[in-house]
């Protein structure tokens, strides 16, 4: 995580001499763990790890390279930072994120709004092109990924719930090793896999069914995105044609990607082959997102993006047909955009057909 | 959720013409529905949720008696929400919760910064008092709560890892009807059960070990909360010293919890008697939390708290003692605040020892 630390110094906005770091997936970013309650990472001297009581003895267990101070309880962090550092003018504080109510807070603390500078797009920034280190734990949580669908082929079928799909799923994630899911998993069916974010219900799935599974697990806190869709018996022509749509979308759209391209061309690529086959109001979502400690992240593949690819992004594509009352078909994997294009991270089968 | 928004509508804020809601956990609050970007709450007339086009058919269809709104990708929610209601002096525009970002991008909207109230307390003293639909589904995630730790009482054992018996429990609490998990589950053996919110590991359970198991279920959005703590094989002296007097602990502070009672002092007869036996720098936490939508809810049970409990908060009573290098011993429950005292909603087995 050292080198992460080493690349936001070099990007401190102008008269920041202090940045402070409050979002929890941007502490673990920066050290590796998740129980910290912020940390300080000056332009000169020692970073600072503020860390409750309650998770005091771990931090110094398992934190190593950084300051770790105990917050006493009954101590107003932000009034214990601004012991530690001088904040002014010429020595701003830059802060990741924070609310308005905490804002005031440290507002009032330091004298004077403006020498705070809230930051929070640096961060983001370094966090949209992965380290090799992310990169193979994300492999990781991939490979665990496709042992979630691989699972799903087996146990979907008529008479089956949405929940029981689900609880096996996880199970043999589990059992694989990873550390928990990347999201609450989707299990959705029949109808009701036309809602794309929709959730497990008790619903047994019927004969005939679209199946919507879309999972991730988890490595070391990074995270992967898979979905496939799948039929619950004899498919039938429609389900067959909206499916090939939506692959040869996602082919489409993979072979489309490539360092330098801009991400809204990519999702048109998808979308304006979507539209020309007929389904152009069904593709109700963006094309993908980045995924890394948090499962929607930059960059995003969207109309509207202003992001370009660089390498070692790590996306999804994921483009979906949606059709109220008949259902939904959706095909996911997460990708690492190198100088030779798309790789896969995901590998699990495509098919309509369980096994 | 009809009852919430009236109760919202008593407490607006002077001048607040609108209330808006930002926080996902809010919303679902006032909505029972998880996917939509923000609610507005009128003083007169229709309540708005407003949802993406990618959930915005699973919201008209889940979500009744308000107006569901589609967000079309690239339009701007704030500047949306300020073309459907009118912000003025007399006419405020009340925030739940928000980012310094997005406060400046509303206020720039609105024109004034001082047409916006930041009114996020008012939500969190609603959300502190369960209605009796509330506590039922707590009740029942406690429920799935106890299954789980009858399974830790099943599968803990020497030779086995904290993951195992992590996978095993929440395998159990998923086949019983746990929609997932309320936090990170929580299984810490020997040297590292000193560690309060350790994480699992693939660390193997050794004869002799004390073992932290803390968990929780969810139903219909609502969590639940339970630790116990179990000796892999045979119980040595000083283990059994220390867990007697975390449970004595416990008994006497869920003993002391009525209507009317300080938050501080509950917690301060667990940590009085703590310290009497010796422990006082070994109890590193508060002695609980408020427990719903949210895992970590008002009201809090800490020395610092100024909450006072009422009739139906829920709350944890988890007191515990941590001791570095010999391991560590917590006991928590869900406990109903009643007119009666306290009601466990939680009721696993107390024992140190595996069946």
């Amino acid at each position: 995580m050292e080198h992460n630390i080493l690349k936001l110094k070099k990007q401190f906005p102008q008269d920041t001499a202090n940045f402070l770091i409050l979002n929890n997936t941007n502490i673990t970013y920066f050290t590796g763990f998740d129980g910290a309650t912020a940390f300080l990472v000056p332009q000169d001297g020692e970073c600072v790890l503020y860390v409750s009581e309650t998770n005091f003895e771990q931090a110094k267990h398992e934190v190593k390279g950084v300051k770790v101070e105990k917050l006493i309880r009954g101590q107003n962090l932000f009034q214990k930072i601004c012991q530690d550092v001088k904040v002014s003018v010429n020595s701003k504080l830059s802060i990741d994120a924070v609310s308005i109510e905490s804002w005031r807070v440290l507002a009032k603390i330091v004298g004077n709004e403006d020498f705070l500078v809230s930051s929070g797009d640096i961060v983001k920034g370094l966090r949209v092109v992965k380290s090799s280190d992310e990169v193979e734990l994300i492999r990781r949580a991939c490979r665990l990924a496709d042992v979630g669908i691989s699972t799903a082929y087996e146990v979907v079928e008529p008479g089956v719930s949405e929940q029981e799909v689900m609880t096996e799923i996880e199970y043999a994630m589990r059992k694989a090793g990873s550390s928990g899911v990347a999201f609450d998993t989707i299990v959705t069916s029949g109808a009701n896999s036309a809602f794309p974010h929709g959730s497990c219900s008790k619903q047994v799935i019927m004969d005939g069914d679209l199946v919507v599974v879309d999972l991730g697990a988890t490595v070391d806190f990074y995270r992967s995105d898979i979905t496939r869709t799948i039929v619950a018996g004899k498919v039938r022509g429609k389900q067959q044609e909206v499916y090939g749509t939506v692959k040869a979308a996602q082919n489409l759209a993979v072979e489309a990607i490539r360092v330098g391209v801009e991400a809204a061309e990519v999702d048109s690529v998808a979308r304006t082959f979507i539209g020309r086959a007929g389904f152009r109001d069904c593709f109700v979502h963006n094309l993908g997102h980045g995924v890394g400690l948090d499962i929607h992240e930059a960059p995003m593949l969207s109309p509207y993006s202003t992001d370009i690819l660089k390498e070692d992004n790590v996306v999804t594509v994921e483009p979906g047909i949606y059709i109220v009352g008949f259902g939904g078909v959706r095909i996911e994997d997460t990708i690492l955009v190198t100088n030779n294009g798309a790789e896969k991270l995901t590998n699990a089968a495509y098919s309509l057909q369980t096994n």
